[in-house]
């Protein structure tokens, strides 16, 4: 009875270090048949963690279905390395193997005379479909689907629609939510393998399927088809042309992996980042400078202006050397307090609860926020400076309302240059808190001075 | 023929301002029979966008099968709105025909008295269930999981199965993995509607079955439950007691409902801010304030200790004004070097692509990019100061150490702070940008003015 009751919970994962003794071993044959035992996405993270000569030879050792699902759970530069490594008669056979949105993901990423060669032996019925899936944008809707889905009839009953379904299910990535579509492949209908079952075998197909189709345009946004999974709970969402032909569909498993991507990106962007291709352990640090040094330039460039501004009011902190005390504090006041503001509004654009029209809703609830907590900010500094700079009030004073303004400003900022970035079509994220404090950092300073200028004496 | 061809598409949601005037208009009927051909989570963000009063009324017209999934559509708010309005009989009905995990979640936010009177009345095998459930954390599997999921037997054949599961699939949250269990309960594999379908009718579901499950216990964070999601690509994961007995299973929904909250407080923690519960638009200003106030105050004043740094070294800017000039530049500099350092380790530590055990590995990458990154900015300071500067070349030689220092610096603790606080059960995503801008700054004045009083002739 073999791996009854084992489980690969979250802790106890499968022990690589038993399997990379195999390796070192040469036991390939026993390894192997430990391999074809466990599931593909261990397999592949498993391959993951060797050096590429091992990787390469763990690989080859795979049954030929067996290696096309592994290769699917493999990052792009890991599969790009077995790509490189594998005959063209091999890599055929993972490509006729892999659903098309797997094979369609690799094969763009080939040099174009290997993709020729490739394509020239694949069924031509599948070679046909992966042309034209290449047309698709990589972060469009057409970009993320695949071809392989259960098409039924309008006419045909639940049984018809069973036997159907369980002759062709072999080949198809997710058989539970069926379409419904004429015979120019115009989208009629859904039905899931539910509904049916909890139909009679006499019902007909269209009795029982919604045609209140929740669907997406081939060139839709991968983020939208991506909420639309997360709106209505689905498990697929089909993918039709202009003219409501049914082309696709998109299933649960690359919905969740667009949402954590753009997240992840979205993170990265918002930390002053290019956004990377691959996980970070295995991006190496020149790749890693790259991504990074771009932003750091024009942010440090950015900060000489603020420098600028220092030096402007030179003979201010010169008369009174007290008013830099508070230079940190007041800038870095300015930065948090836009960046908790441009964070909320970025991320909530990103999940489509805050929409560009929704602008003055969200600057006017700013806008309050921040007359609360410039208020509190302020009242806290005055006070402050009251009992331990004793003498000091007017500076108090000075230092209170800069704090106020700033922080209305602040978050003014923080939603205005997010939303202007999306209605530009550039991303929102590009507005998070790097850039908007550099930004703030200047307009403070100026406030600041201004304020001190005016109220206290002999500047 | 109704509603053939059309489509919701991303881009054409349904109108709801021809819904508003039928409420204007007080056409309810007609309102109710269009409501109840609309998709569960389109009419719940209906209600959302409704006023309190008409929300209820709204809500009220439903059919009590359409009612309680509209309900679980519904924000926690506007639940709490509904259950405060309604009596406790259409509560009770409302709760009998919620999944379980639906009916736990609103049951968790009512007054004890009110779930006292609501139990009573629900059918004693679901009560029970509902108790138990009730035990779980929020945040753990159980906490997720519901109690609706087909249960086989090893023993059945496949047209058994089948003939099982049409049986029971009206109140199943999710059919297309059934889990075999033995007389004890315990899991002993897992079988998909797929596998079913591609078998022959006789065939017994223990030669089918997978005895590989991957599965959760109980108490696991509901984050790592949902890389599950992410990482083996399944529609559904079975959840077990200490026993290995099964209680229940989390869906595919829900987990991706966790990966985008989770996402989100994130952002919100890296931003400075306390998780919201609600969507922005829909949070009142005082709890964005109070949400957001005691960080401002935490880092106002750890910002005071820059000012006493600066204080500190007033004698030297007071000799040598121009050292001013590049202070926003240099701490600039280093809280964005240190960031990126930060959230690349933050989130990949949410992702589970970097564990505690790589921390060596981190470090040393991140002190490798930091050398790289580090030079390419003290060289533009330097070329910059010398070319701008004419006759200042000195202080170019202690800005451009200064500034490769604080990236050094920066990007280490950028590493060093999040491991640290996830070694300790600390969030990890506390130690981001705000925090990490604060300790950076202080650091880096004391590097800039230590190289200048040793390099500097004078100071």
């Amino acid at each position: 009875m073999p791996r009854l009751f084992q489980k690969i919970t979250i802790m106890e994962r499968v022990n690589f270090d038993e399997l990379m003794l195999l390796i070192e071993q040469k036991k390939f044959r026993e390894l192997k048949d430990i391999l074809e035992n466990l599931n593909e996405a261990d397999v592949a993270e498993f391959i993951q963690e060797l050096p590429q000569n091992d990787a390469i030879i763990v690989f080859r050792l795979l049954r030929k279905e067996i290696a096309a699902e592994v290769f699917s759970f493999l990052d792009i530069d890991i599969q790009q390395l077995i790509v490189n490594a594998v005959t063209d008669n091999e890599l055929q056979e993972i490509i006729d193997e892999l659903f098309v949105d797997d094979a369609v993901d690799i094969i763009e990423e080939l040099p174009a005379n290997v993709v020729k060669r490739i394509l020239k032996g694949i069924d031509p019925k599948k070679r046909n479909i992966i042309n034209q899936f290449l047309k698709y944008h990589e972060n469009s809707a057409g970009g993320i689907m695949t071809a392989e889905f259960i098409n039924l009839r309008k006419n045909m009953n639940v049984a018809q629609a069973f036997e159907y379904i369980r002759k062709n299910a072999i080949d198809k990535e997710t058989i539970y939510t069926c379409y419904v579509t004429d015979s120019s492949k115009i989208l009629e209908g859904v039905v899931t393998v539910k509904d049916l079952f909890l139909a009679n075998d006499g019902d007909l197909v269209k009795d029982i399927m919604d045609t209140d189709v929740i669907s997406a345009y081939t060139s839709d946004d991968e983020e939208e088809v991506a909420a639309l999974f997360s709106k209505y709970d689905l498990l697929s969402v089909p993918v039709v042309d202009k003219e409501n032909r049914l082309v696709g569909i998109v299933t649960v498993d690359d919905a969740v992996d667009v949402l954590t991507t753009e997240a992840t990106e979205d993170f990265e962007i918002m930390g002053a980042m290019r956004p990377s291709e691959k996980p970070y352990l295995r991006t190496n640090i020149f790749t890693l400078a790259r991504n990074r040094i771009p932003w750091l330039l024009i942010l440090m460039i950015s900060a000489m202006f603020t420098g600028a501004i220092l030096t402007h009011f030179e003979e201010a902190f010169a008369a009174l050397p007290i008013l830099v005390t508070f230079i940190p504090m007041l800038t870095d006041t300015g930065g948090n307090s836009g960046s908790q503001a441009s964070t909320l509004v970025i991320r909530g654009m990103a999940l489509n609860e805050i929409a560009t029209k929704d602008f003055f809703k969200v600057l006017v609830k700013e806008l309050g926020v921040s007359v609360i907590v410039g208020f509190v900010l302020a009242f806290v500094n005055l006070v402050r400076i009251i009992i331990f700079n004793p003498g000091q009030t007017l500076v108090g004073v000075v230092v209170a309302f800069s704090v106020l303004a700033t922080v209305i400003i602040a978050k003014s900022l923080g939603v205005i240059l997010p939303m202007l970035a999306k209605k530009l079509k550039f991303d929102p994220a590009l507005m998070a808190s790097p850039l908007l404090t550099t930004i703030v950092d200047a307009i403070s300073l100026i406030i600041y001075f201004l304020f001190a200028e005016s109220i206290l004496p002999g500047l």
